[in-house]
């Protein structure tokens, strides 16, 4: 069992150089299962459906109390290769900078934690579990990652207390914000269909697009809320309305749009469906048009409201940065969505500006920075 | 000079072999104007801007009553020349039908009028004047055809007390209605403005889609009228709206939308394009966008009222086919829409099923009758 420190810089440029574009393992989870089984973790590959995920335990299963830190080590693609001025897999550092895609997101987080989780085990060993939760299917579907490694778990009996994800959850400045819960978020696809026709006859045509625009307008005018206790307001997004049809003299038989909600602990997806369904049905009868609605939802929203976890690692960021980090639930969807159902769930990394953009990059004092803080929030958390 | 008859049969076939797709002459108003000046009538070339037409005036300039005829020999486009089972411009007789673009859209009606007036004046020479007026731009921009002919005649002092344009008519059977007017009819184009944003950020983004829904439901859901004496209700028909936007977390910038407008006498397009301007302003206010409108209008609504020159016409129809024509408005736009802005117009002519379709074909037992109701009308218009 290796006594040496981890440097979480030197296992960010490592990891970088694992080429894990969603679902590639790439070698990242190899290398990080050799590291923290060197530094006397227990390691399960849980691999589904050609995705792989590392479970990773020190301390005894079963433990009083665990603290987790879940991750991920896949990355999105390159978009442009030719758009890069680094290479995208060289992890090349320069102007206090080490750049690669995934820098940001998250492997990054993951080494900060990872070195933390080390150290913390090695110099003051808890009374207690320290468990890390490493998925290789965050950007993708994600049915295979953290959601399986977490079903996984729980069938073994392996549990986590409380959990921190490490994703980047800061817009500009080191410190500033943490992530208590996110709002839900779901797509509604809607086709509305009438009879074709030429448009001098309207006895002869039934216009889907009248009714489209007023289911539209109906569901765009309604308020959803005001906000709640720790979330802005709802809101209803038309992110597209489309026809196609190149001729004025024909009216089509079909129009299309998408709308995109996002949606707080006011509202479950269900509720929402239903009060769509109702608008749909009475623009259906109005109009005399067959209306089809599709719905995808990504995620309900989610909180773990303010208390000893917030506390904690709001103290422990603040200690370290100075900056007392706002408890934010703005933002897309994250593996906390799925953590949520299994125990208190927090988000704290860096400063995420440059995610999944071309030049990809991260700053090397905040890597260290962020496993200062991650060991905090250890030594906090077992104190 | 000849005193032959023209048999409108040939005459059709000539001119259907002559290849004059809008806005070439292809030889029609050639072989029309050496026919028309070898039976006595003073021709007159009108080219303006790249298309051809045709003036021609049996009987003296001045004279206290002309009848005129209008029409066109330019034709549509063959669309996929592999799809016609015939040689388009081959005017093949078979089956008892002359087959070939422009064989119903319109060459058998000039061939069936030129034939009848030349009939008529050589066999029983009015009081009064003939008048041909001829355009090789009907089917295009229509700027210069019929307009150009009308602006000439005008200026020259040449007047047509009665016009007769010979279009296609008859939905299904010969005989069944005339047109003594048409709907106008306009496309409005609008473009919302907004700006575009994550969706999950609303304050960052101003959606077009809201204003769009809503400017296009209170476009739709506005009854213009119930009719008129001689119309169908006006009609609005939203023909297509587009935003092109394929990622449900952005919220794009714009969204169009094509309206179609068929009004009839109750409206002018000034009137109408007032109204909505009304309601785009109203839109924009509301939603805090740009909203856009361009118009594009093809033509005013116009009616010659039933009275002497229907009647004559409707009573010829019937005398040669038992079938008293319905007066009709219905339809698209002709250029009877610039005739009526001289002089009372009706349109009669042959059944359209087929124009402007691959193996277009023209009854030529129908040819041969409207030759007849055509002459029946000059007799008892100059009787
Ligand atoms: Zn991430
Ligand atoms: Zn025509």
């Amino acid at each position: 069992m290796s006594k040496s420190p981890v440097d979480p810089v030197a296992l960010t440029a490592d990891l970088v150089r694992c080429p894990s574009i969603t679902p590639v393992e790439g070698g990242a989870l190899v290398l990080l299962e050799s590291v923290l089984s060197a530094a006397g973790f227990t390691c399960t590959r849980v691999d589904r459906g050609g995705v792989s995920n590392l479970f990773a335990r020190w301390g005894h299963k079963g433990a009083n109390r665990s603290f987790g830190f879940n991750g991920h080590v896949d990355v999105v693609p390159l978009g442009n290769p030719e758009d890069w001025t680094v290479d995208p897999f060289g992890a090349e550092i320069k102007d206090g900078f080490l750049w690669g895609r995934g820098s940001t997101d998250m492997k990054s987080g993951v080494a900060a934690f990872v070195a933390a989780a080390i150290d913390f085990v090695q110099t003051t060993p808890p009374d207690g579990a320290v468990i890390l939760a490493i998925t290789g299917d965050e950007e993708g579907d994600a049915l295979d990652g953290t959601t399986a490694l977490l079903n996984w778990m729980a069938a073994e009996g392996e549990a986590m207390t409380d959990c921190l994800v490490g994703e980047p959850t800061c817009p500009n400045i080191m410190g500033e914000a943490m992530k208590i819960g996110r709002r839900g978020s779901m797509n509604v696809f809607f086709t509305v269909t009438g009879v074709q026709g030429h448009s001098a006859y309207p006895s002869l045509y039934v216009n889907p697009m009248p009714a489209m625009a007023r289911l539209m307008d109906r569901l765009a005018s309604h308020k959803l809320d005001d906000g709640s206790d720790h979330f802005d307001p709802s809101s209803l997004a038309i992110v597209t309305i489309d026809t196609g049809n190149p001729a004025t003299n024909v009216v089509p038989a079909q129009c299309r749009a998408t709308v995109n909600i996002r949606f707080n602990d006011h509202h479950t997806s269900a509720e929402l469906i239903q009060w769509m369904q109702t608008e749909v049905d009475a623009a259906a009868e109005t109009f005399d048009v067959t209306i089809d609605m599709k719905v995808k939802v990504s995620g309900e929203s989610f909180v773990t409201p303010p208390g000893p976890l917030s506390d904690l690692i709001g103290a422990a960021v603040e200690a370290e940065t100075g900056r007392r980090p706002e408890l934010s639930t703005s933002g897309g969807t994250s593996d906390a969505r799925f953590v949520k159902l299994h125990c208190p769930v927090v988000e704290f990394g860096l400063v995420g500006k440059t995610m999944h953009q071309v030049d990809e990059r991260v700053s090397v004092a905040q890597i260290q920075q962020l496993k200062s803080i991650y060991s905090r929030i250890l030594a906090d958390y077992f104190a």
